[in-house]
């Protein structure tokens, strides 16, 4: 990982392979000099920052590589605060290998994975959080990741942190300036209000915290397992969700034997549809792998939708279903959201759902009447999934936590300051260890802004990266 | 094809996939306000061409979809000599179908393949023979194909072509004033200087024919066919000259069978060498094969390199290799360039090269000792190879027709004048027959730049190109 911003770096920053046009990006002191050299039909030197120019670039022996443009951006205005120039060249990866070469010759050098984006954090143009968030812009493949991205780029919780943790710094300041005092025993630092701003950081702590499993599943899709009995309908349910024939379907029970999986978009998030093999007690040892594997999706799902026969399930059999599948799954105990779906209402119109109802786990909110086949009430169904698992109706302006390092981080700090108000409320707690315990929790916070960094982190969080960015 | 410059086009320019940024292009009348629009953070309208700014694109919901920079070029001073806008935003393909989806929405259209270029030379910014060089420049992956293309971009021998046709052209039109006068019998042309003038523009025709054999192996790759008999060292030597080991080699005759090809670039030239099955009174039917394979090849290559192994083969075997193979494969009496190769010289190095001349098709020029084993003589035998096909050290500043569209409008125009020609030296043909002979080879000569152009030449030529250029 170079740390190091003083040399000129430069990268192809748009995809490889062939194309109508390729932009190749530099950036570093003398920069703009050093393109401008070989640079001609304007003298890039004397222009201003953030105009575009048209010329030919030659190469050392004084061949014309190609005919491009040239933006200029001049420090501070640009995305790294250095001087930037990117070439915008006709999209053939010789031309682009031979612009590369010749300026890498001339000494630049090329820039390693994020290294853009790294100097732009190391410049103070963003903080860690809003770095890491252009990497998940870039990787984001929905509404719902891409709105989550663009917040977090565009500050997020960031300034949250931030403002508390200044806080924190300031009382920090205050108690080690009583020990400057030594044994005069004065106190600047208010022990009350310190102990209140403690239990008012870890509420905002645990607010997105909680927040992580919404931001968890909006990145990387929402796992949603269909379950249920043999020929239940599970396939024709997937089949109605997806609005395509992507299953296999038949009246022959037990006709889905691999997991299938299938992508639903539902207001900008996405479930990941999981079709099992039917659940009962197994015919041989081909079915019975089948159901263990059903079983072991259902322990680690997001969501899971049981979906039973109302011609041939009677209450008393879900009952049995819910003790026998669902609990043996660990699916009752686990953080899973349920929905229960009685499926082929339409060949038994006069059943009454709500004798299916189980206290305490079925109800009107979780239990949808459908029929898969003629795709009757899939849209309620669609609905009830997206309440049950984004809740409001849209994202808003709640921070979301969506980034498993700064939940770690954010959990690492609430124990930091558990530290400290145990020590705050024990007599006896001398104010370094205070200090030395707020200083903890302070390093906590600050490693997701980046307030706080290493290079450790700095190279985890950027080799992730494209080139060029 | 749409030849309808009015409306807005956009399209992706850069290659698909995942990237540091994504350049997303429109143009038209209007594309400057149309992206403001949907542009916040500054007034597009307002700014000056070949200017960069930063904002942010929202939908038409005010949802951000990307932070970005714009581009603006003003007509007449862009590509396409209409408004331009270039969106550089984050490499995400969600991004980018999302900011493409937002101007269709509102007014653009996805353009075609081309179609930027198309307009380009709609508006007169290229000729017909400069926007094929963009589509070459882009596919050219030697320098040889590189210079070539940059060559032709900026204007090549469409300048030649251009003058001589307006000659014609003028002389054209004094005969049809002749015409006007009818029965009055006055003429305005000059019959001996439009004779002069036919037979110039002949010889420079014929010039740039005789160009097209270099500007197609440079643009193709110059196929180059190593044959020989069993062990002579064909796959050692193509070894040896691609500097690897690409052929499997054994002393046991008849080791290569299928033909083995690698590319060799040879100052910027790409020469595409060909190994090939031994050449001899076949053993079996599989030989067989290969050897009618091998002779196959050497028919329709450039070039063709003989080995012969100076332990085991004498002059006299050599004679009767070039009666034998080299005439059966009608090599001797094909345009194909050939070089003989005396290898395994170390083994035999009292060997004299030249008791194995021939007259008149092997001598010091086409005869190269060589080792392939120790890659003796291997750069000289690379020398001959390059001066053999391309001839001049340097490509220098000759035209060369590398195109075979533009290949066959020179041979249809070439045709036509031979008819001007005979018409204005057969007495009684009169001068409306000559005018529409003197029409026909305007016709094939603007056809290269495209002073004539019909919509099916336009769209066979543009459909080739990538989408966005």
């Amino acid at each position: 990982m170079q740390n190091d911003t003083n040399d000129i770096i430069i990268a192809l920053s748009t995809p490889p392979g062939l194309g109508a046009i390729g932009v190749i990006r530099l950036t570093g002191m003398g920069s703009i000099t050093l393109v401008n050299n070989y640079f001609y039909g304007v003298d890039l030197s004397t222009k201003a920052g953030n105009t575009v120019h048209f010329g030919k670039i030659k190469d050392t022996n004084g061949q014309i590589l190609d005919e491009c443009l040239a933006t200029i951006f001049r420090a501070p205005k640009s995305y790294t605060k250095q001087d930037v120039v990117e070439i915008s060249c006709h999209g053939s990866p010789y031309i682009i290998k031979s612009i590369i070469n010749l300026f890498i010759n001339v000494g630049a050098r090329q820039a390693g994975p994020g290294e853009f984006t790294l100097r732009a954090f190391l410049s103070g143009q963003m903080d860690l959080a809003q770095a890491e968030a252009v990497a998940d812009l870039i990787a984001s493949d929905s509404a719902g990741s891409h709105a989550l991205a663009i917040k977090q780029m565009r500050g997020g919780f960031s300034d949250e942190i931030k403002a508390l943790r200044q806080e924190l710094i300031d009382f920090a300041s205050l108690i080690e300036l009583e020990l400057d005092f030594g044994e005069e025993d004065v106190e600047f630092a208010d022990r009350n209000k310190l102990m209140d701003l403690v239990t008012k950081i870890q509420v905002v702590i645990k607010r997105l915290q909680d927040s992580f499993l919404l931001g968890n599943v909006i990145k990387q899709g929402v796992s949603t397992v269909i379950a249920g009995r043999p020929n239940a309908g599970k396939s024709t349910l997937l089949n109605a969700l997806v609005n395509e024939q992507r299953a296999i379907v038949s009246d022959i029970a037990g006709t889905t034997r691999d997991t299938i999986e299938e992508h639903l978009n539902i207001k900008g998030v996405q479930f990941r549809l999981i079709d099992t093999a039917g659940i009962r007690a197994a015919q041989n040892k081909i079915e019975q792998m089948g159901i263990e594997k059903t079983m072991a999706e259902m322990k680690v799902a997001t969501v899971v939708i049981y979906v039973f026969d109302v011609l041939t399930s009677t209450p008393t059999d879900l009952q049995q279903d819910v003790s026998n599948f669902l609990a043996a799954s660990s699916t009752l105990t686990a953080d899973s959201k349920k929905i229960f779906v009685a499926n082929k209402m339409d060949l038994n119109p006069y059943t009454k759902p709500e004798d299916y109802y189980i206290e305490g786990l079925i109800g009107k909110e979780n239990m949808i009447p459908v029929s898969a086949l003629n795709k009757m009430n899939i849209e309620h169904l669609k609905d009830t999934l997206y309440q049950l698992v984004i809740g409001a109706p849209e994202l808003g302006d709640q921070s979301i936590v969506s980034n498993i390092r700064h939940q770690d981080a954010l959990g690492q700090a609430y124990t930091a300051l558990d530290i400290v108000y145990q020590g705050l409320s024990t007599d006896g707690v001398t104010g370094d260890l205070v200090a030395l315990d707020i200083r903890q929790a302070l390093y906590h916070l600050g490693l997701i802004t980046g307030e706080v960094s290493t290079d450790d982190l700095l190279e985890s969080i950027f080799t992730r990266f494209c080139i060029g960015k």
